[in-house]
């Protein structure tokens, strides 16, 4: 994968698993959100206040691709490792890998979409996220 | 249980269990919930329409004290059974079991409260609801 | 979409929500695997029984493409489409599509593998529920 | 509450809230089982090996009683305090509190019963971890 702009680490509960003894396929997902989530608190940005403020902006996933390469059980501790493919003006695709140790288990681009929090409809990444989004892929580090 | 005013059917899906092989609990607090909305279908009541007006009414749990007796497990077919236990002007005391054919497997008492869906401070049933409810558990009968 | 073997219902409960207002995206993934379950009753498999026989089978999703077109949202009555894209020996590519109505709210791609319960290695279709699989998508009926 | 052994965090995130724009009721009580898997870690304790091995012991919820006082919403950090009220051979009873900073959010005591893994029967907590608890809980400190 591309440049990772950050690792953010996940620790499976039991309200993970399913009865087959691993993590119930749909929850990577809500870990790669966790993550994408963690992104956007370290660039300052506060998804609670941009869903009540008039003109907020929310980020909602449009397509994903996910391959399930090898499960994750009880106990494990994981990481998401993200990375920005695409970065336009009302779009993201994301990269994001779910590890454990050196081992992938999980792999999945996501399209998010910026939409008003208003109206629901497309609306342009607020101009400061965006560019503070722009010089952190450009810059090649980790957060 | 005093009067049964609904029988509400689950069925248990991979999504609901844990490595343990067994439903996990917390899940049975979803089942009462659909359950006790299922009832407000039925008494002619859109959470979804109240969640969206000025002056619509939104139910929250309070106070819950559960017993789990036995678990549920992967494709078994439950019931909710659910009675009022006090109704008050703001405020609705649940019991309600969940029970595979005759076996109990979870009891429950819930106090929900009525707040306002805008203020979010407690705030009196409609009186519409209010008397649907009344007649319905004067009645002995189950919807 | 090809073939539609089954329409599943689906209703959206308070659980199934986020606070933007729609369904939280990985439930999606849930309706599906119901509608998939589903299909697996009505072929007479017990997923429950094959997870505890030494040679049961269980199906594990491999690879999923998704695309979230449009939100579902509380109260909603959707349906989960689910057609057999290619039957394998030791997979199915499924499609599915979840609507409200006419609507298209979620489509979807996904690969599922045939695993041992036992082992967790891939495995074939146990023969009696290939062959009914195979039936009912060359009748092209509903079920 | 007595005297507190754990103090652990939780992050809220779109997962955990619902339309109402707040934590979906019955999460919390996923919050409080971390807390608890937390502590077995911090006391050496693998809940995974435990469930594999066959003298292995799992701890399942018999009885909780809950209030819910306040709601937790989307960005919120919380904690969640645990105190054992009462430690058996085969039960221990659990206070846990979640604090959003100092205000009480929820306050629940929780029955925990050990059981065999394999049969599923009450079964004495195995006897280091008995002692390691005891010796906890007599020390007055924060773990």
């Amino acid at each position: 994968m591309s440049h990772v702009i950050t690792e953010f680490p996940v620790r499976i509960y039991w309200e993970d698993t399913d009865a087959g003894g691993i993590v119930y396929h749909s929850n990577y997902l809500k870990y790669m959100e966790r993550a994408r989530t963690d992104i956007l608190d370290r660039l300052g940005v506060s998804q609670a206040d941009a869903a009540e403020r008039e003109d907020g902006r929310l980020f909602v996933v449009a397509t994903a691709t996910i391959r399930f390469v090898r499960p994750a059980k009880l106990g494990d501790n994981l990481k998401v490792l993200t990375s920005v493919e695409t970065l336009r003006r009302a779009s993201i695709v994301f990269h994001q890998e779910i590890r454990r140790g050196d081992e992938l288990l999980v792999d999945a681009e996501l399209r998010v979409g910026s939409i008003s929090a208003r109206t629901k409809a497309p609306a342009p990444i607020p101009g400061g996220l965006y560019h503070r989004m722009e010089a952190l892929v450009a810059s090649g580090e980790t957060l």
